[in-house]
């Protein structure tokens, strides 16, 4: 997919927005929402997504809608370092498959790094296992100031 | 480095903010600055900074400036799409060295991407030449909406 193309609401950030998949969240409010990636590069491995725009990625989203997104960013950003004490913290935002984005709702990852530790790949880490996931997000959202 | 500690002043960009080395300039307003990359990743890697801010990383930042840093990210990051048509662009920042932070005044990297082209490494990437430099910000500022 091209930097230049048509939201399709089919996709499954999308689907979990809607409620037709489920979510392991972390944080919500009435703009953003942060929750467990499913193939986490490291442990506590989140992404936060605006909800109530159709955005493919960071270029298209409504200039109105970037400060709400990215003060979630930040706030789960914090609350990641809080409750896990990583070494590091990654932001990441891909636009465009080329450039490593796979599903095509804009999202922006936070991944915790710890010295010694290589990151899993983007798109070759195995699925997390469920309760793990949750009881991470527990931990995360208990941080949330 | 770690995620805690004091914001030092001596740090490179604080000096180019300071105007005490040179830098090349894409875009600038009250509170941000875009410019280019000196061991750029690929052709086109952009930086965006706070100017009036002390802020190693994002998780230090004074919630009221993320607005601005963020909107001119998106800002910068529409500009070198439309001026260089890559065919993605990656928005990253790193929180901590283990992280890969190199310099601690908060930076977001904008990287385009082209099919088939590897990144150059951060870190080991060579310097640019600064005339080549020069052209591509010149080129970048005159795609800024």
């Amino acid at each position: 997919m091209s930097l230049t193309g048509v939201y399709d609401p089919a996709n499954v950030f999308a689907r979990m927005l809607r409620g037709e998949i489920p979510a392991t969240k972390v944080y919500e409010d009435a703009e953003t929402l942060g929750f467990m990636d499913l193939f986490p590069q490291s442990r506590g491995h989140v992404l936060v997504i605006p909800k109530n725009v159709q955005a493919r990625n960071f270029l298209d989203l409504d200039p109105a809608a970037v400060a709400p997104l990215m003060l979630t960013v930040q706030k789960v950003a914090k609350a990641v370092t809080a409750a896990l004490n990583p070494d590091g913290v990654v932001i990441l935002q891909f636009n465009g498959a080329p450039a490593g984005q796979t599903v095509f709702h804009l999202h922006f990852h936070i991944i915790p790094r710890w010295e010694g530790e290589e990151l899993k790949g983007h798109g070759t880490a195995p699925m997390a296992d469920p309760q793990t996931l949750a009881a991470l997000a527990a931990q995360i959202a208990a941080a949330i100031a």
